[in-house]
């Protein structure tokens, strides 16, 4: 058997490839990640490299694997190292191909393959994998572990706790973040699976999150999906068609933080998973649901009239006050409400088994992209935890902030700049 | 708002259609269980109503979701009304319709709404819904709960411990299960939720288990996917088409059990969580990999040659020892060391976060349909156990058994004649 010819990945690979010729080999069905694919005329794959990493602003996949990791080495060059080869597999795999050669054509077999196999014969299924940084990076008990304490952007500290938080620290934080999202599952799988194989020895899986329904529109070529409450979600997201927007509110610009220059063109990266109690929110009658968002369920129009698309009136008047109550959820997150704030969502629905009390563990991993968690998410999850009706139906048990810097050139590697 | 058109429920049905309205609508869109649809012509919906449930001989969906509950009530009376109200909420949500009304259309909206809503813009994705009874629902604690302990399967009780087994009792037995199997996950956990939501007070869950990907075929018409080894999974398993296969090896005989004759035309569902140690297993070499299966990785071709589908030659000799080994997969749980017992597999890969040793919680739900779990399951699971190299690379961590009643008639509920 060991002279027979080996897989050669999906059919499209010799094994001795290298990243760059499969940058080459892939490009005819490349599009750019700033043309986000209209719904009739979906693209294969999306380009690893680019002025900004994929997965933020590209249309939000169906479905999603992410991975908080904790850094189990203290040597620098084992981390750069290991970006470097997450880098060169990560474009090898965002297009379709395998993390590395399963076995060379007439090459050696008595070596484990550098891809685990179970995506070998599915398409790309518009995979993106982005890479975020944890505080945990930057200093650990109170040590400057890689020598970048330096540039740990002012930001990116650990959150405080809100209220209704019952955070479970094997679900929050991590030294690094990667999302897989796809329209395939198992291509999400397949991709944080290898690209933790690969970290092995230098990271380990801190927690992992599975989400099989998108939250959120990401681009006006999109439907909005639903949540686990039934109501569609998203629809006031921040779109990659908003150019000003984005500058505004997800890209971090060039003067925000002198100490962090490296992560000019980046973003922050916020996690929260979202336990609903779907048991005695199922129990509320219509009329109340649709109250304590402040739409309706069907077309997710305000109920203050109109579609979906359009702009609450919280000033409407009704028999008993306003026809939006002063507690519901569209009105206490508007950025009427909140100086203006805005935010990229791009959540997932999550079943993650049973709870203790007869029912589902279940709810919606909250992803967001924002400029600054302090203007952009501490004091709009404050506002929430304060006065948002639907904080009683909501149990939070993990989060994260990550720095996302920006993206990556062809031949150089993920957080080049911090490191450089 | 009170007065406002509700929700029609994916523009299909008026609030108050029965059941059978929903046959009669969908009629136009089915198709019959027995001619599985071809890969090239795929079909939207499967009929709930037959000869056999469906979701067992049915082209294997790409997702599943599937659920054990217990029986909380000790009321015969209520547990046959949920048997009904389930088996109308199934035949209409199969059918791409709502569990029940969602406000009906100028009807009360003060009422919780009969449907949780984030399904009501998917397609019907293939949806089956296949329900079955643990050996829990005829006894427990000595005691026969609803008058049907006579009619107890003889094969229907708790299966043995095997060797390897680290069996989790939250993961293991149940009352009564659901499987829900469809294209789309969110489509599949509507249905199982959904269903859990109508049986509040009667039925809690006590385990329930997300599937990403499919490993198996159960027809002709599909290709073989791949499981978390990264090999091809299902190559062997009987297929929709081969009738005698089904009759010998899955469908429940008219004699096969005097006392319950309820389940003849049924089956006996089988599941096993098997958790893969995956992490040990990438550091395998190619080699020791495909000697462990006994097929090649890429292919699925046997070690002795030919192609996915050529039948293993155990006998060919190689320069060490047979080319398959005696303890390859392949070998030890062949037909043809195993008296000619075949089995219908229908398994999911899963991931369910992170384990407590750096990595991810992943495997293998493993589901098989079969005649006679004392012939058809408990010696085979033994051999494995005993001499099978992939046990290194594995590890048990729930498993159940149910009897599978035979499919619904019109007008009939699911397990009717278990009940009459």
């Amino acid at each position: 058997m060991t002279g027979a010819p080996r897989v050669s990945r999906r059919g499209l690979l010799g094994g001795g490839a290298a990243a760059a010729g499969v940058a080459g080999a892939f490009a005819a069905g490349r599009v750019s990640a700033a043309e986000p694919a209209s719904s009739t005329a979906p693209v294969a794959s999306y380009p690893f490299h680019g002025e900004r990493q994929a997965g933020i602003v590209t249309p939000a996949q169906d479905r999603l694997h992410f991975v908080a990791l904790d850094v189990t080495t203290e040597d620098r060059d084992e981390l750069v190292a290991l970006l470097k080869a997450w880098t060169e597999a990560a474009a090898r795999m965002t297009q379709g191909a395998s993390a590395g050669p399963v076995g060379a054509v007439d090459g050696p077999s008595n070596a484990p393959p550098d891809d685990t196999g179970e995506a070998l014969d599915l398409a790309p299924s518009r995979l993106t994998i982005t890479f975020g940084f944890g505080p945990g990076l930057f200093t650990k008990d109170g040590k400057d572990r890689f020598g970048i304490a330096a540039r740990r952007p002012e930001a990116l500290e650990q959150l405080p706790r809100f209220s209704a938080d019952v955070l479970d620290p094997a679900r929050s934080d991590g030294d690094i973040c990667i999302q897989a999202c796809a329209d395939d599952p198992q291509v999400a799988v397949h991709a944080i699976r290898n690209l933790v194989r690969i970290g092995f020895g230098t990271t380990a899986v801190r927690w992992s999150q599975l989400g099989f329904g998108r939250t959120s529109t990401t681009s006006t070529s999109q439907s909005t999906p639903r949540n686990l409450f039934g109501f569609k979600d998203g629809t006031a997201n921040i779109k990659a068609e908003e150019h000003d927007a984005l500058g505004r509110h997800v890209w971090v610009g060039a003067d925000d933080d002198p100490k962090a220059g490296w992560l000019a063109g980046g973003s922050y990266l916020v996690t929260r998973r979202i336990n609903m109690t779907i048991e005695v929110w199922d129990r509320q009658s219509l009329d109340a649901q649709e109250q304590f968002v402040g739409r309706t369920k069907g077309s997710g129009a305000p109920l203050s009239g109109g579609e979906e698309m359009t702009e609450p009136d919280f000033a409407m008047k009704g028999s008993t006050g306003p026809v939006i109550p002063v507690d519901a959820h569209v009105r206490v997150v508007h950025p009427d409400l909140n100086e203006g704030v805005r935010i990229l969502r791009r959540g997932y629905n999550f079943v993650d088994g049973s709870n203790d009390v007869g029912g589902l563990d279940a709810g919606l991993f909250f992803i967001a992209y924002l400029r600054d968690p302090r203007t952009h998410f501490i004091p709009l999850q404050r506002a929430m935890s304060k006065q948002d009706a639907l904080m009683e139906y909501l149990r939070f048990t993990g989060q994260a902030l990550f720095a996302v810097p920006p993206g990556v050139a062809e031949g150089e590697y993920v957080g080049q700049a911090l490191f450089a």
